[in-house]
């Protein structure tokens, strides 16, 4: 029943190393046993740097050792085994003569024995530096004749940053075609990872309705490991826990839990779209969206392999927590927690997908149903292997729904453990695991035969999931590390919680605060006095905000309790967005529904240019709390397509719009800045506009760019019930000085010239405006 | 050391009914213990119709019973009870003379006694229609003199619905001051529920970064009760649990967990100012917030008490769960569940806060500290009395904060018990219970005494109350009942789960369904083929609505992936709305931050008229997804504050933001609807203007209110790349069958004119629309 399907001759480069003894042989082995029938011929090349009558020797020594899998007769075993070794050979490869060499050497084989060539695989198991001149022998010399194909392998690190791995990307497409190249995440090889794409395919009908923010409580994806980096230290002081197992693969993990599920789950094509709609939606990290960490230990192993002096300091983490938030719309609110480390308690690893619960249970606690009660937790988990179950597994909690599982591949776990697995007894799960269990290596090898790409990692994915990490790498290379001491010692030294979309580890550490100053600022809290002759709020700037906050909310209470609505008109600048961030976080009763937003002064810029004070306002404060559309007032810079010309009479658009809607054009609170020049809103010294006289909204000139500016008038100001004026940092502190000493001269410093008419004016000036 | 503070005259009504026998007596005693030496002197007045003597016997008969509490001690307790009863007296109060002889008797007393008067207190312990009749005669005859204070207290019923809530309000008002008026709901005196508004100001520096929509996961308001309505349907059926328990006890209790926390949480005003304030963002509630039930044995109880039929059926509720949502940025999201019934398996209230678990315990589960492991639930419960406890507490999960309780009269209780607890052993809470265990009616009692209004409610929350409850109590009037048997083998019948913001019971019921055609709709499906030469699909309204959301989504995100943004034009009117929320619901990947948001036609009236199709738009879709405000389109047909005049050039307007943004004024998709008229847009029969022409955008009339319109002129319409039309319910069925058979003729029938010259159209008929 045999048909030719022509010849595949595998090479695999490193063919002595580490890798290669303990998972890749023994994979090719594994592929030769399956596929021997399968009507294609193979031969198998080792190849590494060492001449061939040693390199013979180390490589057959390993091939000797090639085990039988448990399920396989003895018999068929030990003749295929002889095979294996009789289709394998050693070359040295290093020179560009053995490259040419070795492709003859295929070609005479093949015409020898009257062979089709299928095609061909390189699999580089070498380290990244030597990638660039090994590919470039291949594509010169090795490429397998029109109609076969060409397959690479390659093994991480590809690449430490976006940077990195960007020029190593464009080297490697100098040489290769995206689809000859095959990137190794073993992650992908792992059972329960690979089956995690299925398993939303194949449980559609179930999980539609509940994956996605609604349902969905919080996702772990966790990797923890028992060793550390002993023997490692010089790839590992490179790298660290981030790039080593979070940046590939956890990440692919949270790509495949949060990607849309494409129409076809083994269209490689339509994953990586979705896969790469999916990096889009991802949050920018920051540096408080991760907790490091170190063992005790690992600085001594850095100075004792790496030859570095006693004090010498790494800034390596072997522990990190990251959290992440997609924003789309399915998971948004959602966390994402990725954690993984070197001398922890256990090794495991898992993905566990924890619901809300959405159940009342009328019935006393004590009479419930045990394993179906709707009010136990609810999950999901894809064991990935080791921990207290010992096997990749997937796990549903059984008031969620029994799995559809492909028979072949997962069967039912029989028999009852007394397990307790994620604070539940096993009993309250359905549990699956693979009929039969193999190792990731085994099973890529046997998908980069198939050609199934949907298993590997794509130059953009890759760049993608680069792009991702690489800033928050940046952000923490001087970020401090917790030490623990490893294994169960760590207690719960490395158990962190999320607070507003950051995580801190949840125990403080002990830490003497330097304090220079004898004081220290929540001593201080808020200062009232005067200033000009008004009311003066002075703290630090962070009680400074909050202060000021929770003024404008008791404001605004107010205003809408006696009059229904709230005209609030804000300036842009930098300061006002630690406040717009306040506001939207920690007030929730803050009355936006009745709230109007103005503007006290634009850019001439189209809104939504970065440079807008609109767009930096809705960024802030807007996309985040729920003001009515109606109520919101951008200014009408941008008229017939063209920005602040005087004949559009935007001016005049803005002015019948407060007048229509305030009440007298008395705002109910104005909030002002101040600039080191005097100005205000954007009425600048020595203004022509605005500064006095019956115009409500004026264009201004600014003496930096963008020039052109849109600005309320003095006048208007000062008919506000309210003027609020904040004003932060060192920077203010000379104009502070100043004004603190000057009257009213609004044409030299225009802020002087803001004094309501019948409202009140409150400064708030932090201490180092204040003090300098 | 006593200085007469003045003398208090408590005349109790209804004297000798079941509640003044079983509590009130017994809380006037308790009063008279406690304030014996506070300098007010006292005298007790009982009052019902019943005649002098059997009265003074029934009266006294009650009295003598009184019971010592158990930390007093027995002497001063006799000697007590004994001026107790010297200090009471029977009346009969039936006409208005009787009222007009206590008064002069008391009048008398004081005369004779030299005493100042501090004040009166009347209690109502009588059915709510004698309440007008005695609130005159007191108001006309039993008013003190000025200076001294009248304190009348009411029992519920308060009404019941919303209007006669008013009427009674109405007439009480017309007799009594608000500040004289004490309404009881008896949970505000059960000490767990008193010390919600406590605990939230003790607590303030633990809840203040939690008590919020981001740390809460849900709460819990339930009131479980083992007894059923036997002896009392003649209440009961006209009640019911909703009007019975939730309408009032269970709302206070969500009003003191959502309200906004006073400065002064004893101050009644502001308490009140909160409240009221956190009724305004309750979301009101539909028939599916709402699952109900009713014992067996119900029916035929009412059929016995009230002789009723056999085949009478009762659709009075005796089980109740609601979901209620507020929409307050605090609570937005967090469902507040709210329960009770009767003749369910236990005896219990509480009131429970569960937090999300934010934590991650690197630790493997086995080796965590138990009862402060963060990962562990976190959980606050007012536990309000009787069930596993068996008295009133409050438990805080010791991994959250040890609370501040009022040493005085909250202490830690002590000693471990074996408990399970919502889920968790007892060990794992700080649990709190009362010094002294203090009957709800001896509690209010004091605070009448006291003045403390703030344990009492007022006309305006009363109102608010039922104003919140009215809509749902009309709307479930015929909702079907589910039947339980009662008692613990109600098992998880009563068991209900929240999904997208409705409730329904876990377990389906066995129903059997009628069928008149013979077809169930989830047989049909869309059916896929032509209409007017073009793509049809129809189905029952439902699914065609889910395929037209799917339809636009695919088509957003086609044209995204393409063009990096999606022009959607959208019409007004009633059939989109369903589509809106099923957008809005359902849609998550939907790329709405890069979709633009056009209005196919709108009304002449302003933005924020409930009239204008885009505040139907805002309502529905635009306040529920993430469209940035820059790609939000509303056509101006309101400028320089008036409407859609002509030289105001909105048309001209919208025409040039088309032109600068969507390339070629070629929308990706324009959703249109028809008129039974065949307009389409705001284009109607013999129209002067849209049908034909180089205008893009034109003013329109039309034949029904509001008159003037904007709308998408038919040529800019037949650029778009894409046309859905969707038509919806047997009122357009007439419309359709016609336009199956005329061709284009624009000037009668506006949407034959569409026929997008490069674009595709699709049309979306229901059955109903299609086959009448």
């Amino acid at each position: 029943a045999e048909v030719s399907q022509g010849h595949i001759s595998v090479v695999l480069l490193g063919a002595t190393g580490d890798l290669a003894k303990k998972y890749l042989w023994q994979g090719l082995f594994q592929l030769y046993m399956d596929q021997v029938s399968s009507g294609h011929s193979f031969t198998f090349h080792g190849a590494a740097l060492t001449a061939l009558e040693p390199g013979q020797r180390l490589m057959f020594d390993v091939l000797k050792k090639l085990a039988c899998p448990p399920d396989e007769s003895p018999n068929r075993c030990a003749v295929l085994k002889d095979q294996f070794l009789k289709l394998s050979q050693y070359h040295q490869l290093k020179t560009a003569e053995n490259y040419t060499v070795l492709n003859r050497e295929i070609e005479t084989l093949l015409r020898q024995e009257g062979l089709k060539e299928a095609g061909r695989i390189f699999y580089f198991s070498v380290p990244p530096f030597a990638y660039t001149e090994i590919a470039r022998h291949i594509n010169s010399s090795c490429r397998p004749p029109p109609g076969a194909w060409l397959r690479v392998v390659l093994e991480k690190p590809f690449g430490h940053d976006l940077e990195s791995a960007q020029q190593l990307a464009a080297e490697l497409t100098s040489f290769f075609r995206e689809e000859e190249m095959y990137r190794v995440d073993h992650y992908l090889g792992k059972q329960a990872v690979a089956h995690i794409l299925p398993f939303r395919d194949h449980n559609r009908q179930f999980l539609d309705p509940i994956w996605n923010r609604h349902h969905v409580e919080r996702v772990e994806i966790v990797l923890k490991e028992t060793v550390d980096a002993k023997g490692r230290t010089s790839f590992y002081e490179q790298y660290g826990v981030i790039r080593d197992v979070l940046q590939n693969h956890l990440t692919e993990a949270l790509m495949f839990l949060t990607m849309e599920l494409p129409a076809n789950v083994s269209s490689a094509e339509e994953v990586l779209q979705r896969k790469l709609q999916a990096f889009q939606f991802l949050r920018g990290l920051e540096k408080n969206s991760v907790v490091l960490g170190q063992y005790q230990a690992y600085a001594s192993q850095v100075q004792e392999e790496l030859q570095k002096a006693q004090d010498y300091i790494s800034t390596t983490p072997t522990f990190a927590g990251v959290l992440i938030h997609s924003d789309s719309l399915r998971w948004e609110g959602v966390p994402f927690l990725l954690t993984s480390g070197k001398a922890l308690d256990e090794r495991v690893g898992y993905v566990r997908v924890l619901f809300k619960n959405q159940a009342y249970c009328t019935q006393s606690e004590t009479l419930r149903d045990a394993g179906h009660s709707q009010c136990k937790a609810k999950q999901i988990i894809f064991y990935i292997g080791h921990g207290a179950l010992k096997t990749p597994a997937v796990l549903v909690s059984r008031n969620l729904f029994r799995p559809v599982m492909p028979e072949g591949s997962w069967r039912e776990a029989v028999g009852q453990s007394d397990l307790h697995i994620f604070g539940q007894p096993l009993s309250d799960y359905y549990v699956y695991s693979p009929v039969k269990e193999r190792d990731a290596y085994s099973v890529l090898i046997s998908n980069i035969y198939h050609g199934r790409k949907d298993f590997f990692i794509t130059t953009e994915n890759l760049l993608a999931s680069w792009g991702f990490w690489t800033p928050l790498l940046d952000s923490i290379s001087h970020q401090p590390l917790r030490l623990y001491p490893g294994g169960v010692e760590n207690q719960d030294l490395l158990d962190f919680e999320m607070v507003s979309g950051e995580v801190a580890f949840t125990l403080a550490e002990p830490v003497e605060l330097l304090n220079p100053n004898g004081l220290m600022p929540s001593e201080y809290r808020t200062i009232q006095s005067k200033f000009r002759q008004s009311p003066l709020v002075s703290a630090w700037s962070e009680d400074l905000i909050s202060q000021l906050a929770s003024d404008i909310e008791k404001t605004a209470s107010r205003t809408v309790a006696h009059s229904g609505q709230f005209h609030l008109a804000l300036s842009g600048g930098s300061s006002p967005v630690v406040l717009f961030q306040q506001l939207a976080r920690h007030h929730y009763a803050f009355p936006w529904k009745h709230t109007h937003i103005w503007l006290v002064d634009e850019r001439c810029v189209p809104l939504s240019d970065t440079e807008s004070n609109f767009f930096s306002l809705h960024n802030h404060l807007l996309q985040n709390v729920r003001v009515p559309y109606f109520n919101v007032h951008p200014m009408p810079v941008h008229l017939n397509q063209r920005l602040c010309v005087e004949e559009d009479r935007g001016t005049e658009l803005y002015a019948k719009e407060i007048m229509a809607l305030v009440a007298n054009a008395s705002f109910d609170l104005v909030l002002l800045g101040v600039g080191t020049d005097g100005h205000t809103a954007s009425l600048f010294p020595q203004s022509e506009n605005g500064l006095e006289g019956a115009q409500t909204v004026v264009l201004t000139e600014s003496p930096v760019k963008p020039h052109q500016r849109m600005s309320l008038s003095l006048p208007v100001i000062n008919k506000a019930r309210q003027v609020f004026v904040l004003v932060l940092g060192k920077g203010k502190h000379n104009i502070t000085t100043l004004l603190s000493r000057v009257g009213h001269e609004p044409r030299k410093w225009p802020i002087s010239g803001v004094s309501p008419s019948s409202g009140q004016l409150v400064w708030y000036v932090d201490y180092e405006a204040l003090l300098g």
